[in-house]
């Protein structure tokens, strides 16, 4: 296999964007992130969408994005791991650039959510549960998370002020990021204070619906000099790992089994343990979700997660700090394109681009991008190259 | 980049299958392609899966499949381009083994479409058209093949008959194959008088709405004869293409250009002209399809694939036999799936087990697998290997 490096980065803001469509919003992305690697053709692309279809109307998204790119008649999938389809994205782009099938391939992912209103909204996201045994009950995300963080709690006595603490962290961070949906403070009294969705989560503790796009440019790490003035970034490990998407049929659903065995496979492929990596970006889609991600990567201790939140060890002037970027919390969770955010917030900050929000001497990030409550995982290590 | 070889086919029976759902179909397939491959397990798979959103509201179907076929936690990728998700679906799978990540890869489609209702049905359909340019405007599929019907036969003199000639022989095929949905002979009088869709298309010149799924099992070449003692086939080429999914944005709709790129792709891949294949499976979804590939394929020059269905030539007993397997037309369309029962039959026709339907002396066979009204293309060349 050969080594690939990631030359380009772009994303949109993330938000409401009431004026912009799917379409609009991929190729602002995109073209930002050809521009940022020099290149004007791509070999290939593939676009992560959780569900264009429910969302708007659109599904054959592949062939749409690339022509409107300006790109066809190359190949362009469509993926789709839930929200976990950006991570699966770059998985593909990865593989395809491993093999030695092409050597520029895009990376994109997108999510149109805002098209939609509530209710439509809610089933098209719910159908990242198990339709029969868990949708179709009326259990939703927010009721499934509240079940994982109910059970956090009378397992390992995590407390509801650890779940307010990283929003709160997430929201500090997001303050600095100039694409974040919700830049604003908040406090751990906001956030137990703020609107009751599912016990014992409250609105605070959810991330938010948002419109959005993020897109990378892959190439085999040994043209990456030549292609781009900028530092090259490689991808140590890239790993995906599933699990059943409905939470009864898990042994215990504190423990997020696909993140745990993609990590597992990601350090094993990388050489590296977690004492290795310098900062994360992880998939915060709920307060709780952060918290079992934690000691799924191994950061901490099973049952520690709580605690982690609560000690500031994550925080941006932790000794490991987590979503540097605001996370899907403050950033916002346009749900195909989160994966690929993540992976622009790593480069940012490998190559000192995060401006306000730059972490000091990093130079090995880990990006863990998860879909339904936890039914798929995918995990990318990345390094920048000396 | 490593020869990969598949040697594994499954498949349901294709039809309006009431009592199975979208999880037992894909796991039937699945467990027949493992079981004919002699593998117990698998490290990768992917699935083809048009619209499970819009068909029955279950998205982040490849954790639900892997977690149903009883492999968990592996990788499992959903990858969507409309009607060619199956294809796409084995170009997955076929990187990821030439790459060396993975060894033994399933490689799946599947759709339930029935669950829906005609209307409901007919809009998760038109969701692989243009949904600001087309579908919004009330145009739906047979209406848009129909325009390129009526293109064809104005800029060629192609004739009502030669149309309806191409579900006369797909029928021909179909009444031999038993996982057929529509096993009935039909002549060309009665494809001309049945019920009008879109003009000058008719019922008979649809392909049908279908529940089914089929897999099949790859693995690196050299590891074919040690893994299963069935004849290995080789992939000789995997190629995908794509073009502007809206009709009206072509220079001429009558010309698949991104099948037409595919092909050239796949032939210089392979080393191979038209005239080195045997037989094919193509994308018959409506008659006009099937006569516009011929031409794409470079089988017979633009313009001469009306000829070529009415003189014989891809009759089962003419030169080159296309859609021996009854094609989408008499087999059946469940879209998802469709692109890999292509790639069954194949194997099938090569191993020498396509029963009644059996080509004669064939070593080479070709899939074209289409998206839409062709905005995206997936081409393979399989060779039974000696």
């Amino acid at each position: 296999m050969r080594d690939v490096a990631i030359i380009g980065i772009g994303m949109t803001d993330f938000g409401e964007l009431w004026t912009e469509s799917l379409r609009d919003l991929f190729v602002k992305a995109a073209l930002e992130s050809m521009d940022d690697a020099g290149v004007d053709h791509i070999d290939s692309m593939y676009v992560g969408c959780m569900s264009p279809g429910l969302f708007t109307g659109q599904e054959h998204i592949g062939s749409l994005l690339a022509d409107y790119l300006g790109q066809a008649p190359i190949p362009a999938t469509r993926v789709e791991t839930a929200c976990a389809s950006g991570g699966a994205s770059l998985r593909c782009g990865y593989l395809e650039v491993a093999s030695g099938a092409s050597d520029i391939v895009l990376c994109g992912g997108v999510e149109k959510m805002t098209d939609v209103s509530g209710g439509r909204c809610t089933y098209a996201l719910a159908s990242a549960s198990d339709q029969d045994y868990e949708a179709f009950h009326g259990v939703t995300f927010p009721g499934l998370y509240a079940m994982i963080a109910t059970a956090h709690m009378q397992k390992y006595g995590t407390k509801r002020e650890d779940l307010a603490q990283v929003a709160v962290k997430n929201h500090d961070n997001g303050l600095l990021n100039p694409h974040a949906q919700y830049r604003m403070k908040i406090s751990v009294q906001q956030v137990i204070d703020s609107v009751k969705v599912a016990d014992p989560l409250n609105i605070l503790d959810c991330s938010p619906v948002t419109d959005g796009a993020a897109a990378v440019i892959l190439c085999p790490a040994d043209r990456a000099k030549e292609l781009s003035q900028k530092p090259g970034v490689k991808i140590l490990a890239s790993s995906h790992a599933t699990d059943t998407i409905a939470l009864h049929q898990r042994e215990d659903i504190t423990w997020i089994k696909a993140t745990a065995v993609a990590a597992e496979k990601a350090y094993k492929q990388a050489g590296l343990t977690p004492a290795d990596i310098d900062f994360a970006e992880v998939h915060d889609c709920f307060t709780i979700a952060e918290i079992c991600v934690y000691e799924a990567l191994g950061i901490v201790e099973k049952g520690k997660g709580g605690e982690a939140a609560r000690s500031g060890l994550t925080a941006r002037d932790g000794k490991f700090p987590v979503n540097s970027s605001g996370g899907l919390k403050s950033k916002g969770h346009p749900v195909g394109a989160t994966g690929i955010a993540q992976i622009h917030e790593i480069v940012a900050q490998l190559r000192g681009e995060a401006g306000e929000r730059q972490l000091q001497n990093v130079r090995r990030g880990l990006a863990q991008n998860m879909g339904g409550s936890g039914g798929s995982a995918l995990i990318h290590i990345l390094e920048v190259l000396s």
